[in-house]
């Protein structure tokens, strides 16, 4: 159950990069604070001020982190402005950053338990900065809720209501019969183009008669369905398959798939099956 | 206090990129001697052999960490060289590295309790190469540390007079009358262009009547000031802030001020204040 | 010995660079079966799919990690094909990971103890997809090794005669008399270019009369020899030392041997000897 324990987890997410030091002065925050945290760095390469990506990075792998982990996650281009920091338990873990949007899948997938506003500066840095709430704020509640467990949210500040928390604008694909209308949302290290279509969404995939993706702006149509990398056409032809976040992708074997089809972050794909 | 402790923390600062394994190989080493240190990565993104900026990110951080961490930094162009491995206690901390100048901000800012020449090879990997200092004497010598707190400095080797360490040349900017003559001390990952200017200096930033800053290779003017990035001007305009690193800064809002304004490392500013 | 310990090492290396946020999933994984794992990360930035460099970083580093420390590595094209997954003890280590040669010069370097073809789904994530082993197989596998040691070996599926594991063709130079063909087998983040040559091979790199390499490709021509960097021609010529990975390598000081001489990963070089 999502409880403090002898080695609680907090789990960093950033668009800092690691050139800074930023990154390093979050976790020697945590550890003044929590000695015994076990510190995981998801990623600190989310793309500048890419909420959508933080988020979507966030909701491909929270699942597979032990009950009762903190995720501090900081995309926070709206940072010493209005927008509220916040704190959430949602599922079996607890989440903590700027409330624009970093959790909307959480929020989607996960029963929310509570939420509050970070008000209380007892549990920040005693000079909290304009610019820098990674450091002053969310690594030192973070720190503090991985030692503390559930019991703490209380005291973290203003109770909020989950539902009032912002919410991206839906990424789900629009789906009108056989044609699903969807995004890029993420193109991995290997050049993979992972799309907004959960696995969910075509279960059938392998069973389907035909499959036939499109990039409208290039006219390039894919229509191989493979089940692993090393089964893809030896020629290069990109193909769909089933990528481990959940969602279906277009990859090149042994090759990159976004250099070969000229595709980015963002494109329109669009789906047409039978 | 800086002593031992259940979790003693090595931070860790480098330029050797995290591609080669180097990184890897010196927590390889720490871990073998200290198992129970927490090991925090600073940043290994450092570039290659530029002292000057490993200072500056050490120094913009070592605040936030524990008392008795111990740093380990190697931007360490001398390897091999005459140039002297040293062990430094300064303020609540130890830091491990070259004597190069890297740990010019430390003299300048904490008092130095006791410095060593890392003469004793006991502390050493038994075969010592002319090129890795990092593995083979810095990162053993840091884990003992680390264990064994301020009681070992006598035992690692020759004592320094902290007095004598190099020192890099002064980066402070010039001030003569209203104007401040400053450069370009760091560029961070979102291409904010952090100058040599302490807050301190300028206490006053936003209730001075006027702030201009120049680069004077293009001339190119800054003169708004805002207090946090979601304030500043719409239309792509650089402004000048009060960086979470304790340095005035100019950024652009959801953009980069490198990238608008050309400007890089090492570039001169001149702010004229009013 | 390699045993189960208090703080059992965990050691990662893989090509999957640290943007898309899988190794973090891999490191939750293993912070879900041993809480008390010290996870260390190699490095996640070999080429991707290159397993030859691969097994070089890897070799370069491992005997630096304690006794007992898992070593878990997927740069792994064939994921999900009929490749083996495997664990393999040598050594006082224990390595998990694709069968594809990622571990040849471990095989050649090390005593094999034991070999097992992962095949028993009681240490895997009960749900495994076709495409990232990394999280659903070797990261599980490599925690519950961490924990439980050798005597775990056995329980982990069919064994295997590690005596039929796939090697990499032999990288080893080629020498007949004065000449030694050999090949640039890595580029390190200063632009140092380490080639296959062990410095085993050439003892007497100091001692002897005459040392020419050659890149034959560019008759570019490197005569000079030299123990460390700082003592490297102050003009900028590349020169000959050995490399702290135990390899004959070539740099220039403060400067990349990579960009004067236009030498990349692969690239054949010839040394005579004199």
């Amino acid at each position: 159950m999502a409880n403090a324990s002898t080695y609680p987890v907090v789990a960093l997410m950033t668009d800092f990069g690691t050139g800074d030091g930023d990154v390093g002065v979050m976790k020697g925050v945590i550890a003044g604070i929590t000695p015994n945290a076990r510190i995981i760095d998801i990623t600190h390469d989310i793309p500048p001020q890419r909420v959508a990506s933080g988020a979507w990075v966030l909701a491909s792998g929270y699942r597979y982190f032990p009950a009762g982990t903190v995720f501090v996650c900081v995309v926070d281009p709206g940072v010493g402005s209005s927008r509220g920091a916040i704190a959430l338990h949602a599922g079996d873990w607890f989440f903590v950053g700027p409330d624009n949007g970093l959790f909307s899948y959480i929020l989607a997938e996960q029963p929310a338990h509570a939420a509050v506003l970070l008000s209380n500066p007892a549990y920040h840095l005693q000079q909290v900065s304009s610019t820098f709430h990674g450091r002053d704020i969310f690594s030192p509640v973070g720190a503090h809720l991985a030692r503390e467990g559930a019991a703490l949210m209380r005291d973290l500040g203003a109770p909020l209501d989950p539902a009032t928390l912002t919410r991206l604008e839906s990424v789900l694909p629009v789906r009108h019969g056989p044609t699903i209308d969807a995004r890029i949302i993420h193109v991995d290290n290997f050049g993979n183009l992972i799309t907004s279509i959960p696995l969910t969404m075509l279960p059938d995939l392998f069973d389907l008669r035909q499959v036939q993706a499109t990039f409208p702006q290039r006219g390039s149509v894919i229509d191989e369905r493979r089940r692993f990398f090393a089964d893809g056409p030896e020629d290069g032809r990109p193909f769909i398959y089933g990528d481990s976040s959940g969602y279906i992708a277009i990859a090149v074997r042994n090759g990159s798939a976004a250099r070969t089809l000229g595709a980015a972050y963002g494109d329109a794909i669009t789906f047409v099956i039978a």
